[in-house]
C-alpha cells in the first residue's frame, strides 16, 4: 500500500456506561468460537479497543491495561474482511495496514466465521534499553511481552463477557504468513488472536 | 510445616453484584503503588480471588480466566501478615503454606505496604505432554503459562478498578527466596505479584 491509500476510519467515542455489572461480567467469562456473521457496529468495535487498550486518562496518555514499566508494547491490529487495520489509540481511529482480508490465517485450526479477528502484536524495541543483536536479554524481555499481551486479552475477554459480545484468545495462527502480511519488524510478535462477535445460538 | 498444622480459611460465596459498571472499571483502571494498611475483609477476599481464577462454571469447573487448552495452569498464592495461603478454587478456600510473611521478598524494589500480596504461579506440568526434560518445547510452553497469568492479573486489576480497591501488576522479587519459601517445583514459575488493598489517599 502507498501513503496515499492508506484509509483511516475515526472511532467513534467510547461509551461510559454500558453492559453489565463487574461481577456479572466475570459471571458470563467464557470462551466462544462459533460466530453469527454480522458485523460489530462502529460503537462496538470502538468501545472493544477502547476497553482492550484504549487511553483512559488523557492527561497522562495512560491505558486501560498496564504494560512492563508503561511500555505500551502491545498493539491491536483489527482483521476483517475488507482488510486489516491498526488501532491508534491516540487518534482513536484504525489505520488500514492491508487490503487484504487476513482471517483465514487465523482460522486454519477451528474456524469461527467470526466477522473481527483482533491480533495483539508486541514490539520489544518499545523497551528501554532494547538491542536487537541481545538474544539473550530479548527472550527475557519477550516474557514480559507475554504477560502485557495476556493482560490486554483479558481487557477484551472481560468487555465482551460483559456486553453480549464473545471471543476466545488463541496461540495458534500462521505465524509466517501473518508477519509477511502485516510486515512485522523482528522486535514485533504476534502472540495471540482474538475473534469477536455475536455468539452464535 | 505438617499436614495437621495446614490452616484452611473457608471464603464466603462471592459477591453476585459488586462494584461498578464494566465501562467505570475499565475508565478507573490504573497503577496504585501505596496503600492503606488496614487489611481486606473476607468477602473483600472472597471476590478477589473468584474475580481472579474462580470458578463461574460450576458444572465444568470452568474459570473467570480462559487457560491455553484449559490447563488452568496458574495457582494464586495469597501472602499476608499471618503467612501464605494456595486459593483453592474448588473448595473455595485458601490453604495455609507458609507461616511466614513472605511480603518483604515482593517489597524490595518498591515497597507499598499493601496488606495482601497475590503471587501468580504457573505450572506447566499441567500441560498435556510436558516432559521435565524436554527444554526447548518448556520454554515454548512458558510463552502460553505467561500469556495465562497475564490474564488472570487483568482479572485481578478490573475487579479492583471496579470495587474501590487498588492494584499494579509487577514481575520484580526475590524468585529465589520466593521458591524456597514456596517450595515450588521445577515445572512452577513465579511470573507476577499484585499488592492489593485500599489506595492510599
Amino acid at each position: 500500500m502507498n501513503a496515499q491509500d492508506v484509509k483511516t476510519v475515526q472511532l467513534n467515542e467510547h461509551s461510559k456506561v454500558r453492559g453489565s455489572n463487574l461481577m456479572e461480567a466475570f459471571q458470563n467469562r467464557q470462551s466462544t468460537r462459533s460466530f453469527e456473521s454480522r458485523d460489530l457496529s462502529l460503537q462496538d468495535l470502538s468501545d472493544l479497543l477502547w476497553a482492550g487498550n484504549g487511553i483512559n486518562r488523557p492527561e497522562s496518555g495512560k491505558r486501560t491495561a498496564p504494560s512492563a514499566v508503561n511500555s505500551q508494547d502491545v498493539d491491536i491490529y483489527v482483521c476483517r474482511a475488507d482488510g486489516a487495520y491498526l488501532y491508534d489509540a491516540v487518534s482513536n481511529s484504525i489505520k488500514q495496514v492491508s487490503t487484504q482480508d487476513l482471517r483465514p490465517l487465523f482460522e486454519g485450526n477451528r474456524p469461527t466465521g467470526a466477522p473481527v479477528i483482533l491480533l495483539l502484536v508486541s514490539d520489544i524495541s518499545r523497551y528501554n534499553g532494547y538491542k536487537p543483536e541481545n538474544t539473550e536479554a530479548n527472550a527475557r524481555t519477550n516474557s514480559m511481552a507475554t504477560l502485557d499481551a495476556g493482560i490486554v486479552s483479558q481487557n477484551i475477554g472481560i468487555f465482551c463477557a460483559g456486553t453480549g459480545l464473545g471471543t476466545v484468545p488463541r496461540a495458534s495462527m500462521d505465524q509466517n504468513g501473518i508477519r509477511k502480511a502485516l510486515k512485522l519488524k523482528d522486535s514485533q510478535s504476534a502472540w495471540l488472536n482474538l475473534p469477536v462477535g455475536y455468539p452464535k445460538k
